[in-house]
């Protein structure tokens, strides 16, 4: 029986090792595979040949609950093979050396780009090796998928730490206003999450402001201060890629760039705190959320882990019947109850583009989320799966193999 | 029966309300007293008679495990009563018009502060109410109690979290210099605990700064380039309160000044990001922790939450004894297997002091910290106690009474 190899790149989440253990798991069920390679740090662990054998892991438990890669990650891009084929030809040159039948690919839209081009290139050899990709990002930005994985847990823990923000401002009984900045250059599915906080007890965020429509300085200061005149405790989420009509980032506009000087200081939320002081004169502090979005597997989304682990499982089950060139997607069949299932795609379609939020799901005034967000987005966050502790901290996966 | 009024003061916790629940609990196992009144946002509540009655108060699961102040908070200090009696006189108005025999005052060294002058205001004027603090406080500031309820969850939460930046680390193989800026002005305690997160694969955070050291950049320069030399990811943990030997925060030094022109815009996170740029040019990113250290209750330590209760409930017993002026406090006996007791200590020796990390648990290098700081912390971060989840989020107690 010929052999596997799977990778992992771009950027971490706290789903992508479901999704390799999915893979795995589905190899092994295939019956069709031999070895199976995990190559470190995506294709440059097949350019450098740095493989660890993950053909005999099966207790799945702890990898699926350990965050950002076990493999660890590249942010590499493959040369062009028309102008420069010494990748490709290294990379199958490594292919037929450990006779490999199937490579998966862990990623982004990068690295649908990178399955999608060594098939291509596969074909043009006559190679029979299978090229599978597999979704991950906490951007959810993949087309032809419903979601990706790594949302929905990124989004619980965004939505949890609003809700825990929520508590810690309205302890205080005076105006105050706090922007939190979120993740998402250009997709604003990660700052949507933040409406997921509000209940029967806690409207904040108040104002939420997505990189898909044009951030207006003039605008925001109107809508600070008529909701400040119905709550004293504002809470505003804010996308890092929030840009004003002509594009520009506002880190960089003119009216934060001369309270700070220095653009590349601050980021929207500082920008904006900055101007809700100058302008409107109440107390604001800004809240960056850290790296920990990604990487939160403390707090992952059981509906998460458990879809990235179908679909590495998937992916399996598309090389075990000779296909390439496809990743597997969510398509969702219904919202409540939360149905769907898995159909497989092609990586060509995926390459390289961006699924943004529609405009639609926007409220005209351009400072809040519809429903139909809301709807969409909370079947993802459900059920919990929390890591073992021992001795007080999460019992995750040792990756000593990447230090 | 005569009544009671409990209160919450200071910066949030995620344990603050389990020392509410503790002091409910107590109170009425006591048998000893009639109604209890939560007086909302402090003592501002008492002085404009705001509050809401929880003597029926039974179920403390929810409460215990909901972060921040079910009462609400105030940083409202009293008035010198030897200047302006105009508070006391209220407030010993509202006591009698509630027959109030016991106020129990939950915060940090201010909130010992006000329960120390109202305990002593009281025996002038010969009055019979007993006037107890609990403490509270992330900082683990407070002198003559081992470590303050609500440290150990915010210990947890910052070890956790650090455990998951290194994971997040070490996916690539390149150069990298990772800041993490971690709350604590004056005591190091919280900084301090990001070196639980070091485990059998994990050596981060290899470098910790405390601010109880001077700090000086030209030795952290020293030190990045030197352990660079050993680890690709290096991590580092700050506390924002760093000062040089002039006690000068780093934010506002001349080499971080003349890089970002406005200090208040960046703490010594982004201080030592920019230092690590310029200075010896290796890729680094800066993340500040945020106000989730305070009120991240999701991850809070089980044992923190038990101390907090038993607390409350000793607060409670003292007030029933008839005592005044008294917090109960952790006297720990040993750390391994952890074992403690609590004793009652004079809230004037507690009011506005400050505990910080003995120096000869740093270092001599001054950039991390000994065996003996971590033997300390651990017991504090032990077992989880998390919260119910309703719909995919924590089903925190409905605080509206607050909005």
């Amino acid at each position: 029986m010929k052999n596997v190899i799977i990778a992992q790149s771009g950027g971490p989440t706290s789903a992508i090792n479901a999704s390799l253990a999915g893979v795995i798991s589905g190899v092994r069920k295939s019956g069709k595979f031999g070895k199976i390679y995990g190559s470190l740090h995506g294709v440059t662990g097949v350019l450098e040949e740095k493989f660890i054998d993950v053909t005999d892991m099966s207790d799945f438990t702890q990898l699926i609950s350990t965050p950002a890669m076990y493999l660890g990650s590249c942010r590499y891009k493959l040369t062009d093979p028309m102008k420069d084929p010494s990748d490709y030809n290294k990379l199958f040159e490594v292919f037929n050396k450990l006779d490999i039948e199937a490579f998966f690919y862990i990623g982004g839209n990068d690295s649908m780009d990178t399955a999608a081009k060594l098939s291509e290139y596969g074909r043009i050899l006559g190679s029979d090796i299978s090229f599978i990709g597999v979704p991950k990002t906490i951007d959810n930005d993949l087309v032809l998928t419903d979601h990706t994985p790594g949302y929905g847990s990124a989004a619980k823990y965004i939505a949890t730490s609003m809700l825990e923000i929520a508590h810690d401002t309205y302890i205080y009984g005076i105006p105050c206003v706090t922007i939190v900045e979120i993740m998402g250059r250009d997709a604003g599915w990660l700052t949507a999450a933040a409406a997921l906080a509000r209940n029967e007890y806690n409207e904040t965020p108040q104002l939420i402001y997505l990189p898909e429509v044009p951030f207006s300085i003039e605008k925001f200061i109107e809508d600070v201060k008529e909701k400040l005149k119905a709550h004293n405790n504002l809470v505003v989420a804010v996308s890092e890629g929030i840009r004003d009509e002509n594009g520009i980032y506002i880190t960089s506009t003119a009216a934060a760039a001369d309270k700070f000087g220095h653009a590349q200081l601050s980021g929207a939320g500082k920008a904006l705190e900055i101007i809700v002081k100058k302008e409107i004169g109440v107390k604001c502090r800004s809240v960056e959320m850290n790296i920990l979005q990604r990487c939160a597997a403390h707090v992952a989304s059981s509906t998460d882990l458990k879809e990235s682990f179908e679909l590495g499982e998937a992916a399996a089950a598309l090389a075990a019947d000779g296909k390439t060139g496809l990743m597997p997607a969510i398509i969702r069949e219904s919202d409540s109850p939360y149905t769907y299932h898995i159909d497989a795609v092609d990586t060509t379609q995926v390459a390289n583009k961006e699924s943004n939020v529609p405009v639609e799901w926007i409220t005209p005034e351009g400072n809040d989320v519809t429903d139909d967000l809301i709807t969409y987005i909370k079947p993802l966050i459900q059920g919990e799966a929390f890591p073992t502790y021992k001795n007080g901290l999460p019992d995750y996966m040792n990756i000593s193999h990447l230090i």
